[in-house]
């Protein structure tokens, strides 16, 4: 038997239940989870706030393991059979059709209406297709990514989901060599972009966030400058970004926040003919005002929305976790570990932003 | 003596007045105007929307005219010196400096804080720049286009400055073969961009906008569907352009309206990761509340602003005019002509838009 | 029975053979052959020139015709269900895995090792999986898209491969409003190019081929001028089309010749910083002397390599077909109509340039 | 009387001259030469092997030294006006026209047929506009970039050229974050290219040089992987560069070697739908055969020429190196710093790579 944390529904608490050793299909595989992140989307999931979700379900979308048992051969992107015991995770999303005009016509894959994911949109009944689980079934045809012994599994999980959406927003961003960079937010996406955009070129990376812990772990992630959102209202936030950038704004901001108003005053600190990625209104938290003359086409400016991650994202971001193995501490999000009794007390403390990154050992 | 329409101050009538006529510095051409444009923007110069106008002004920023009088030598952009007598226009905008951050790092000349619009930002006291003017005064330096035999004075003042706004919003806004696009706004920037959009490769150029007159001009200049915006609500109109693309919405729109509320409007008829682009919002007309989950974020939207022109524009238009004269009827969007006497009913007329363009002739 | 006309080995006479009705996979659809291309692939697998061809096989890789049965429910891009008799065409490449690192992380799905393309590497044993055949069997997965009441089979198969392979390159090519372009070659692919560049927004397109029948065509096809390569050698090519282009070269210059020497003609064609896009080198014909000095690097010139197509391609490419049809000739292509039994005139006659394009009508 | 080190034609000894101090025009600067560099540019223009040279000329393009007069108020792109006294350098290229076609069409500023270099097409005659001269004057106009406190001569100088040809070089090349990077060549261009694609974000460095001592220099600048050249030949090199590349070859190689030979070697290093940079050719130095259809159009692969560099690269290169001072050693490219009367040898320690980088300090 195996045993798992279960999100019955939204507003209830998150219980442990038993469930049978997964029947493989061929091509198949299941891992013994060593870890599974607790992201901010279970809270929004504990929370009701995402569309769709086929409750009762077992939350854990990014996750890391060993590899249990392989039914008949799986292989890696390099074609290579993966054996059992390999320390491994695997891309969340799954089922991405490969035949709708998103996929195909579009090429915009994250917008494909079939795909699902792990820990989000598989149901219970799916099988254990969750994180907090002591063993995740990963159906054929899942892709899993091998670590190697570049990268122990608290190198990988401290990222977690974060590292991966930010390295899309940050490729999608459009920085380049030179560029002076606002990040709005120190949450793990916005922790993460910072060091990608320090990884990427940037001549500056100033990062806006509270509290100073998140704040003092930007600086050790790449920020060369940080502002706490608290000690100044909006207004000073702007004029304190254009004061480190010649006056003028940033070449590139990367919104990581989830707050809606972050939109606004983050095109207000980007530079003329400059570039803003909106990658933190992951929910619907409500309308902004924002003023189309003064904002946007007077301003010249270039806005990209960025949703979710494929394939590439998450392959090039653990090759490059291993590259940058030592230069970054992505270990050090990890504030702490729970057991899979303690889910919820998890779920509270990434609500109340008491830990920059909890994660769920279920074995 | 040479007489000219002044506009002396926000909400005053226009008067025409004698001015000398110019005395020429090296490198400077006299042109005999033939015809200059009544602009939405006069309108706003009228009212006093715009900020920093040196007023008394001389207005008609876009123009057309015999060159007069020659000090020197004076080059087109293929070197050739050019004669009097010959029938041109020329850039409005000068003294981009070519010095600053603007310029020279960030390539973005339409930003440059140094640049002058003839018409717009000179003052009488700098001479004959404007184009509601017997004679206009080229200062050394200002980018002439020579017309040709290829293209009559109406032929270019038909299209005017909405030909050349249009032409630098569709090149940015990524428009590819193949593309379905919807042009909101049915003035001479929308029914520029219609064309523009047919010529560059749409599969489908859907136009929005009102009265029927100009709905039907669009028909005229390349559109394949016109909606109506008084006949259908916001809602209805996205319904509507959604049936039109398969239930997805276009894959660019280029809102040329003037009307704040169209912004929000125009990102829900885009497709999930489309490309919006923003040219109609040449003054500020308030603020607009946008949903930064849904329209931007989830969407996988992509939203340019797009602010002036640059001398590329005017030359490619012009060279584009001149290919396409014939199967684009630019010139019927002259819908009056007017004296240098009658230029205050010419504002009235573009302001309660019962033009589509509205056009002095001074001589 | 089918008869289907099959290649035994290279440079053998193609022969027809008879085979059993296909017995159909579930999701698999059989068509009735309407027409089957002979393009100048075919003439290469005659000749033995391509590498990996599991002969014997049925060639005819782009084909059209009418759905005569479907086992199971079959879908369209738009989730519609297909119905017998309906009037299609299929993508001939099949089997694009979307696993391997050139479909996920480069996505360059054409450089996908594990594709298979209809006609070409699928052998006789694999089924009835090429055109040159009274029936097709299109395995479970072939992408089908329905050309409707919009295109009659002439007009699709007139264009052909060459019109969904010109059409790629044109889109990679970054041809923009208001470019000059030269499209070397003036086969199905040239001419195909020329008028995917005239709808693209070029403001000139000159096209270089032979002979006289292809030189009118192109002219028919969107061309403003057309250079015969018979009547100039290298040197004056270059000078006139730097005559037809102010002295410069094309902005964009578009290689659909097949011939290696074109490629550094093409080069020396196209203007400073401009852009040349190499399609039609699709066998190795040789070794050709470039001077990377003055031909790329002082140029500042942009070369790309175009290599085979992806869905998106012959989905838009039929969807601007419909658009186009009546104002560009594509069903003129057409010189030739042949049965099964005259399958190897039709090669012949490709062979020696006689033809535009030759087709079969199996049934 | 000012002492300058005179070019007097190609293959003649440099000799040493007086010069009166210049007369300075309104807007003019003179700088006290600190360092100027002696680059393989000077060896060309010894052995005549560039067109259109002046001479006699004052070799010596890139340079540092401080302020020693101003005429009138002379300011830099933050609008800031210079103090005598300040450590600066300059762009050596000036009077690009922001007139021509190039200019201001194909916005092509380096192909731009009117633009002058000092250290290159200034004559004697012209002034002091060349650097291997006890002090410089600098025209009106003349774009002058502040070294501040940030950054010591050697800093800047130990870089030089190649630092900012190698700026642009990697910008144009679109090295993305993660990519595999092979640059060839390890002379001071190829060693800056190893250091901007491991600031760019590039997953993996592979330099290709010799001798020893500079691919020891590369491993200092960022390089992950060294191939000496002289071990290996060119199919070696290939398969080489395939090992470190999971067998694909480079997602990006850069060529910075100027051997045409490199060229070929470099399209067959790079993997399928990759890119290719060519920056290197900066003279003629032959031709070379390429297989279009295996190196270019099967693979897919973009190939880009790289022409000089314009403001931008240099002001960017500056504020990257002082944000990256004391990370990557730019001032042990000098190997030699020489005085004015030993131009002649510096020339051949530079022709026989015997240095990395030789200086001229002149006073």
């Amino acid at each position: 038997m195996v045993k798992a944390a279960v999100m019955k529904e939204p507003m209830s608490e998150v219980v442990v239940e038993e469930f049978p050793y997964p029947e493989m299909e061929d091509g198949s595989v299941t891992l013994r989870t060593i870890y599974s992140e607790v992201c901010g989307t279970d809270v929004h999931l504990m929370n009701g706030r995402l569309a769709g979700v086929p409750y009762p379900i077992i939350p854990g979308h990014i996750n890391v393991g060993t590899i249990e048992k392989i039914k008949g051969t799986v292989r890696d992107i390099d074609n290579r059979p993966f054996q059992t015991g390999e320390l491994v995770t695997f891309f969340d999303v799954h089922e991405t059709c490969n035949k709708c005009w998103y996929c195909l016509v579009a090429k915009a894959t994250t917008r494909c209406p079939y795909r699902k994911v792990y820990g989000i949109t598989y149901s219970v009944s799916d099988g254990l297709c969750g994180g907090w689980s002591e063993v995740i079934y990963l159906k054929p045809g899942v892709k899993i990514v091998p670590l190697g012994d570049e990268l122990n599994p608290e190198e990988f999980i401290g990222g977690g989901c974060g590292i991966v959406t930010a390295f899309h927003a940050v490729e999608l961003s459009g920085i380049k060599l030179g560029d002076t960079v606002v990040i709005q937010g120190t949450g793990p996406v916005g922790l993460s972009a910072v060091t990608w955009a320090r990884i990427a070129g940037a001549q500056k990376v100033i990062a806006l966030g509270t509290p100073k812990l998140r704040l003092d772990m930007a600086l050790n992630m790449g920020a060369d400058e940080v502002v706490d959102i608290q000690s100044l209202n909006s207004e000073e936030r702007i004029e304190r970004v254009k004061e480190l950038t010649s006056g003028r704004g940033a070449d590139v901001t990367v919104e990581c926040s989830g707050n809606p108003q972050a939109v606004s005053e983050g095109m207000r600190m980007t530079r003329d003919s400059g570039s803003y990625l909106i990658v933190g209104q992951y929910t619907n938290a409500g309308d902004i005002e924002i003023n189309p003359h003064l904002d946007i086409n007077k301003k010249h400016l270039t806005i990209r929305g960025c949703w979710g991650f494929d394939f590439s994202h998450i392959y090039k971001a653990i090759q490059m976790l291993k590259r940058f193995r030592g230069e970054f501490p992505w270990h050090k999000f990890i504030s702490k570990i729970y057991t899979l009794n303690e889910t919820n007390a998890a779920l509270k403390a990434v609500e109340n932003l008491e830990v920059i990154k909890a994660v769920v050992r279920p074995n």
